[in-house]
């Protein structure tokens, strides 16, 4: 097969439609799709109810080439997605002997089940099984009908793993062509502006490809190959690569990552160097960020959430004075803010952070008003950020620590700390 | 019309489809939607293109009476969602003389705009403007065909409020019967235990109905009452949700908010009380947590991330041999945590957790051990947690989150503040 796949992501449940959760499936399948080269054309919910579900795949058969479903798949939900497709694909469930062990196993470890839980050995008729490795029910592959399934457990921590896993494997397996992407992640620079710098030459490419995309705080340009092996396109894009990164210079901060503080965690370790944040406006949330890495606590140390005046003056020392001079909201107390913490901790770096994410003002500063620092052993190093007044207090605060780790990863590569340049 | 509307929410837009961003925009819909007891059957997300987006809305037009679009309105996406919607129900896009007249202010403003800009202003002939109070392109509704056609803005911070403020009250109108609900949070029992407890009471009930739903680390009781008048809605489920808080106790923790820390803001402020956190293995999200809340800064004063061993000791003045004795993670250790930071920031409360969030582990506790605790004036309280291994780190985090602020609300209201009853 030589073909662009159209896919739809069909996800099974009421819960979705109740707006209790949100379809973090269809999010993240999607996005691995499109690192393969997969078009998603359609993303879909229903809940669950068998009838709505097999008229939305009938839909799915006249519009898509592969139909994958996230959901439904556990005893609880009388495995209603794996009854519904087999039947609008005419294939009897059928019991899977490995399954059935695993179950078997399950069991004998004395854990509670029904007899439902049985149900979960029953799969299409020659379907490929995705053994469960992070959870029970198991998912599978199957094609019939010149159409191409999948079925995906509905537990974010179990559906993006199994598809990344064997998903992504068996639809590369279906195709001659190997398409490859990477996402080349920038902070300082918009998506128009990227858009604009690389017009000429994204008119021109056809193979590699390459598509600029915002993201919340920041952008990434997405290349992408097609070729007859993974290799062949890796080489293809070696190349652009090399020229969107001397265009970008250092404004690029990492491939295919999701995060600046990503980027900085691997240069720490690799240095043997701590570090230890003072946070005013963004109250902890850049000091959570970091350690919402595995591996954090040999870079992290810790720091102080300082968010009142006096708190300040408590646990970091800062003189109320300085305060009284120039305001909490000020370069000398971000400045300060960033030595004590470092001081305190004995780490080899200090962050300060200190502004305003609003809604309410302090009567001096315009909201989005924020200072950020990092102190270094030779100086300290401040960037003064106006962010906008219309900003979402979620935004500012964003923001407020890109600028933190961005001023960590210029420090780590020895580049200019309070300018964003190329 | 005193029917139950059967509802599609359609998301324009292709960085949806590439995984870019999360359809948090039909969630939200779909939550305010379930308030009022209008049914959402389907979602379906469809990229920036004309010929797709109007095969969806031929559809939707089969299978639902209202049509929610969300995104495509704005003056970059060619209002792609207007015109194709408009031509669906064979009506003409005419200029809104007061968005024209809006938009000659924007301009007068010295903003940069483009002829673009001004197809903002056409909307379907004979609708109902939502004038945009949150961005530049306004939303609108209409009825058409037997069908109930709403339009939002794509941007989250756009499109919810816009909802909220035009799209409810707009739906409400159309219906000579009002449905209310309301959300009982519950922190402390499972789903299934809720379903358990009220299974005899649920199949008796019609009108007020009662369902359980499930959300990440607790769960809520949804009632729901259908009557002519809001206020007689109300008053029918008043009997029901006091029975129900009879039966729950001070396991319900508040009536339709988002998290457990939101009803400790209110009680805190109230008695003029202020609080600091000493977070190790949360490594701040306690503290981003409440900061996240708008007005937290009158009752949060800080404190502080001890991520690592010398952290406890450097920052909150922990005797190393204190840990050494009984492990970071232990009663002892997070006991002296809360003190300490209660003590450093003169506040009236202080929290304490440590634990381990996994994946690794650190040769001595299972992951998922976390150990809170709540220094108040009159002694220490600590809760000994055993999340389980099976959980992610994300999960053991809010979890431990969760549970802090349960401790601070049962205190507040003077529960038990150690056990978990109702």
């Amino acid at each position: 097969m030589n073909k662009v796949y159209e896919t739809e992501i069909i996800s099974v449940g009421t819960e979705l439609l109740l707006g209790h959760i949100t379809n973090t499936d269809a999010r993240d399948v999607s996005e691995l799709l499109s690192k393969i080269g997969v078009n998603v054309r359609y993303h879909s919910v229903v809940g669950d109810n068998p009838e709505r579900l097999a008229a939305c795949v009938e839909i799915a058969k006249s519009r898509a080439d592969v139909i994958i479903t996230t959901g439904g798949l556990g005893p609880t939900c009388d495995d209603l997605t794996k009854q519904v497709l087999a039947k609008a694909f005419h294939l009897p469930l059928v019991e899977d002997a490995a399954e059935m062990e695993g179950l078997y196993e399950y069991i004998k470890g004395g854990r509670k089940y029904t007899p439902n839980n049985f149900s979960q050995a029953l799969l299409p008729q020659g379907c490929t099984v995705f053994h469960n490795l992070w959870g029970t029910a198991p998912g599978c592959a199957f094609e019939a009908e010149g159409k191409i399934v999948l079925m995906l457990p509905g537990p974010p921590n179990e559906c993006v793993p199994m598809f990344r896993t064997y998903g992504i494997p068996y639809l590369r397996k279906l195709s001659e062509e190997q398409i490859v992407s990477h996402s080349l992640r920038i902070f300082g620079m918009g998506e128009s502006a990227v858009d604009d710098l690389f017009a000429e030459e994204m008119n021109a490419m056809r193979n590699p490809s390459m598509a600029p995309y915002a993201k919340e705080c920041d952008c990434l340009l997405q290349v992408t190959a097609k070729a007859e092996s993974e290799a062949e396109a890796e080489a293809m894009m070696a190349p652009v690569m090399r020229e969107v990164r001397e265009k970008l210079g250092d404004l690029v901060y990492g491939m295919d990552i999701e995060s600046i503080e990503e980027s900085v965690l691997p240069l720490m370790k690799e240095r043997g160097l701590t570090f230890a944040a003072a946070e005013s406006c963004t109250g902890g949330e850049v000091a959570k960020r970091f350690t919402d890495l595995p591996g954090a606590s040999q870079v992290f140390l810790g720091g102080c959430v300082t968010y009142t005046n006096e708190a300040k003056t408590r646990l970091l020392g800062i003189d109320p004075a300085l305060i009284e001079a120039h305001s909490a909201v000020s370069e000398e107390v971000v400045r300060v803010m960033a030595e004590r913490v470092r001081a305190l901790t004995g780490a080899d770096l200090g962050l300060g952070v200190t502004g305003l994410a609003g809604p309410d003002g302090d009567g001096i500063h315009e909201v989005g008003t924020v200072f950020v620092s990092l102190a270094a052993p030779e100086k300290t190093y401040v960037r003064a950020l106006r962010l906008g007044a219309f900003r979402t207090r979620s935004f500012v605060r964003r923001m407020a620590g890109n600028h933190l780790y961005d001023m960590m990863r210029r420090w780590l590569c020895r580049l200019p700390v309070e300018e964003i340049s190329r």
